[in-house]
């Protein structure tokens, strides 16, 4: 019997990530080759290649009747209708990728290959593996180094006009507030990330002139959203009111994307959501407080049910399956 | 040869507006009745079906081949997927009234009737008749005594998990801010519905002691978003720093927007659009500045092809077509 399953490649700053994905989501091999510095899309799309196929091909070795169905791409800036990667500003290529094409290329026999953002490829993957399984309307958010989103309306993913929709992260938060890592002020990636939740841990700690926190003896260079987990396990009061502040930021914002597409659910992944009910039960009450009578106990906050570690991967490679519905 | 029509019903807090709307969104006669304070649902059903029975009568005195294809409705609190109005403040029917299958008990030859929100109603209108007929991706904002929206999304209107999406003047612009008329603090509406105008011209008034204004006569109960247009027609200060501070604050509202759903254009519509470039342009200035660069200068902003008079009852009535479509 053969057993079908889909390529996951995961676009990073510095490391690209494959792996053999099953059908129902669980990594069956992973590799990866760096993302280079050199910003020559030809030589990396052929180590790109060779790096798939020796994957593949271990994965043949313990089942030869496996079932390659496709590729998918998570990649910064990645435009799902234009199968490019579009001036990402942490890559070494240039201007506009046309990634997919290039990849068809070197795999013309696949029958699906396509390429979107990294928090879209999740929310896809939450679809097809995770928890949205059943669900038509949800929104994904991806916390961590910046916040990322997917918006999923009807059973499909939102890609808007251009291809590039679902980047709650820029929402404002706070007019005028924080400079976000994108150049403008009060964004809710400048609150609600994971070195958002530094910075609000050095606010505290400035305002309360906090030197008793653990927390103080730490850099603003090596604080981490972990190291503030650990402290509020410790009772830790700055910690543990960078959580309860975080949450209430955060809960702001999900409302307004509430207000905008009255999901089933929001899903929240990555580090930060590690902590549990510390983040989860502030961002809850703050969602509560914000929205509107008719949507009041009706909006399911969840964590992520994808395997952090693998989750891009792994949520890049349902892209496939999500191509050959249609 | 027969001519398709649908009948266009808009449920407002004391009138209905009912019309019969020709193919390409005319309409061909127009009438009404009370929305009763009276609270029985019945009674009301009854008058209703008499009023719109009449006004087919009168159409098809003019042209006998005339064929309905349907009712739309549009009323506050309209939930499509139920076709029913839940808990809506401003009418006298309580709870949740069944209004779909209440006017198919009274029109049960007629292959489409459906119901959603005035918002919503205003945005499928756009789309079968107005500015939005080719496009797949846009949203409808509508400012009036509230502020309303619309989403689309692939073609389809955005109603959600629950039927009520689109709230989007009840999104968070100023986190603390003025009260909204939901009870809640900081939205929107609170400062860009003609209400919110009004708000902003006292501030200014209060805090510039501006008793030289050609706004300072007017007390806050008079004074519109209609008498502010005229006095920035006249060069005075106030009223023009009232359009300039609206367009600013609607702009960030529109980022929001943006940054959730890529649309190809958002449709400004309602009494303070009738200001024309004295509000457009502020609000397009400030769109850009708060948009990610992929974003830029790819927005529209576009005021709304529905004629003010009876956007309500031409938007309700292009429900019927989108039904027919499925």
């Amino acid at each position: 019997m053969s057993k079908k399953a889909t390529v996951g490649v995961d676009v990073g700053g510095t490391n690209t990530a494959i792996g053999i994905v099953d059908a129902v989501g669980n990594v069956l091999v992973k590799g990866g080759i760096e993302t280079p510095a050199h910003g020559d899309i030809d030589r990396y799309m052929t180590d790109l290649a060779n790096a798939i196929n020796e994957l593949i091909k271990s994965v043949k070795l313990v089942n030869s009747d496996i079932e390659i169905l496709g590729i998918g791409v998570g990649a910064p800036n990645g435009n799902y209708y234009n199968g490019t990667i579009e001036y990402a500003p942490n890559l070494s290529f240039k201007g506009v990728i046309h990634f997919v094409s290039l990849l068809k290329n070197k795999f013309p026999e696949l029958p699906a290959i396509a390429l979107t953002n990294d928090a879209n490829a999740a929310a896809i993957g939450e679809m097809i593996y995770g928890g949205a399984k059943n669900m038509k309307n949800f929104v994904m958010y991806t916390l961590g180094t910046g916040v990322g989103s997917g918006v999923v309306v009807n059973g499909d993913l939102v890609y808007g006009h251009d291809g590039f929709a679902g980047e709650c992260g820029h929402t404002i938060l706070i007019p005028g507030g924080r400079l976000c890592g994108c150049g403008t002020k009060g964004h809710l990636e400048a609150y609600c990330s994971a070195g958002g939740m530094k910075r609000t841990a050095f606010e505290i700690m400035a305002r309360d002139n906090a030197g008793d926190s653990l927390l103080a003896d730490k850099s603003f260079k090596e604080l981490s959203s972990k190291m503030i987990f650990d402290a509020a396990e410790k009772g830790d009061k700055v910690a543990l009111e960078v959580f309860e502040q975080t949450g209430a930021w955060l809960g702001q914002g999900l409302a307004d994307t509430v207000h905008h597409l009255s999901p089933e659910a929001i899903f929240l992944f990555g580090g930060p959501t590690a902590a549990g009910d510390y983040i989860f039960k502030p961002t809850k009450a703050s969602l509560e407080a914000h929205l509107l009578p008719i949507f009041k106990n009706k909006i399911k906050v969840l964590p992520s049910e994808l395997s952090m570690g693998d989750a891009a991967i792994v949520g890049a490679s349902a892209l496939v399956w999500k191509e050959l519905e249609k």
